[in-house]
């Protein structure tokens, strides 16, 4: 079994630093395309033994130290009572505007409305058998919110601000069923044999330091205190947080992760060394010839300077443009250059 | 005449924090809407009197204590030899691939290819007539080659990034040109009567600290030495660079822009307090009821702590869809608030 993933998301000393890439099950791969060609985007969340397979494939490509379950973010907004669509961005049919639109939403019970999910982590436990540990994961209360109002995605998310700022009631009551619906669904993946969770709040950075604390922050803390996380470490990405790192750990979680917008060694000091970080390569120096890509990842490992606590990633999703071979290079370069 | 602009630019004590808004001359404004119903933006941009027209209208509404010429950071580009059109956002015909590209490119000679700005300046000088100053201004370095490399805006500028990564010597070579271009540039608009000058750096923010020092810091620095500032300040808005603050202080300038991601009591200590800094609401903040207005435009003054050399500006530009009085009621607020 490669433990080295949940040893380093605990703090303990590893023998090289682990490493994964969001997004490493998806379109850059042409082994996912192949999958993907036979179904819709959607289906191949929805079908446990089409997820487990493309979930596996970057495992075996890329030698990757971590799993993590294929899915979206938005899969439980669905039940909740919004018509999801792809086209191939997210659109919702009926977004959330007021208070009966927040009184519609019911709380999905991950059992019966979302049970394709667990299916596909007990697949995965089963298939994996000890690889490398699973992550399951979910979206952060407030991205969820963002697409629940916006209907979709947004250059600005000025809709999701205009309710926050003046409907302040409408926003509270969405956010704390989201909350619920999140704790509930995370919960589920945990007992169905997740063995990490990683919180992705793709847009908690669209907001001023001020107005996360005021408007986020209560609802990740109740969330991720509300994770039986006794023996599941929980990973904590905040995009565009670099500059409020001590507020973002305030939300608690075992692991903070970092954009590649921050100096890795300032985030370390900002954090406290108790903190682990998962991060932070530019996801744009996979474009890059090796010699930059090597460069790069000796750089980040650097800025680290050995301490323990560290899993290597991307600062955010890997591009679909991606060549697969530089993606494989760079996990190869961390691998080799962290060995102790 | 109205200097409080100027000399807290200056970092000199002022009777009230002055205030001016990025985009402050726009779609918001209906005024701006019915010039614009006239002619085309581009039209608009290279038509003295009528680029002369819409800066002064949000002088006049808001009653902000700056105006800032209307053009666009890519007029100047288009006499380099790209064709330029807005669709609504801008398109290079023939974006910058190779170094034969890069070969083709000419600095322009403002008097002769952009004399419509230079123009616009001197009817605003007049018609200003010391009522607030002016100021001028040129897109960074950077920021340019993003859009002529790509060609258009970009979710994740792969394309320039692979440029900088693997063709290192093409990249240099543009970077030069433009940091030509917008030396000549903004001096031309100082001769002309711009009375400050603000550099955009919409994109430097997408690149790691490491990279933003290593391939934009150079040329900007570069750009500020060569500017005639003596009696000009030179204001550096890097959007996204909360994190690197440091690093961007390195290019000079008198005034750091800030976005709004950033608390700006900590703006200002990682800066060190002898450099003034401009900023930082969220754009956002302006769809909010007035009291929540004035709580986030009180709550950044306070985290001034009443420093000199505090310029209240949004930390991006006005989102057209913006009450236009929501706009004048922040303008009044960091009057109010501020007097001394």
């Amino acid at each position: 079994m490669n433990n080295c993933f949940l040893e380093a998301c605990w703090g303990r000393p590893v023998d090289y630093t682990p490493v994964w890439l969001m997004r490493q099950a998806g379109r850059y791969l042409p082994q996912y395309m192949a999958v993907r060609s036979r179904c819709t985007f959607l289906e191949l969340c929805k079908t446990p033994e089409l997820a487990a397979e493309v979930t596996i494939q970057p495992v075996d490509f890329l030698g990757v130290d971590a799993a993590i379950l294929f899915s979206d973010i938005l899969t439980p907004v669905e039940p909740m009572g919004l018509k999801l669509d792809f086209v191939p961005g997210p659109v919702f049919e009926n977004p959330v505007r007021s208070m009966a639109d927040v009184d519609k939403l019911r709380i999905p019970d991950p059992e019966s409305d979302l049970p394709f999910v667990l299916e596909a982590i007990k697949i995965l436990r089963r298939e994996l058998s000890g690889k490398v540990p699973l992550i399951g994961f979910g979206g952060a209360p407030f991205t969820l919110a963002c697409y629940m109002v916006e209907g979709k995605g947004s250059k600005d998310w000025s809709g999701i601000k205009r309710m926050m700022y003046a409907a302040p009631d409408v926003y509270c009551a969405l956010m704390e069923k989201v909350t619920m619906m999140d704790m509930e669904y995370l919960n589920a993946q945990i007992r169905a044999g997740a063995q990490a969770i990683q919180i992705f709040d793709t847009w908690g950075g669209i907001l001023s330091p001020a107005d996360y604390e005021r408007y986020v922050l209560p609802y990740t803390t109740k969330l991720i205190n509300g994770l039986n996380r006794t023996e599941t470490p929980v990973i904590h990405f905040v995009k565009g947080s670099g500059t409020m790192l001590p507020v973002v750990r305030k939300a608690g979680g075992d692991v903070v992760g970092l954009d590649w917008q921050i100096n890795l060694g300032d985030a370390r000091n900002m954090l406290g060394q108790q903190t682990a970080v998962q991060g932070n390569l530019d996801p744009g120096v996979l474009f890059a010839p090796n010699d930059v890509i090597e460069r790069e990842v000796k750089r980040i490992l650097d800025e680290n300077a050995g301490r323990t606590g560290h899993i290597f990633n991307l600062g955010h999703g890997i591009l679909p443009t991606v060549p697969p071979e530089n993606a494989r290079f760079m996990v190869e370069c961390v691998h080799r250059l962290s060995k102790r």
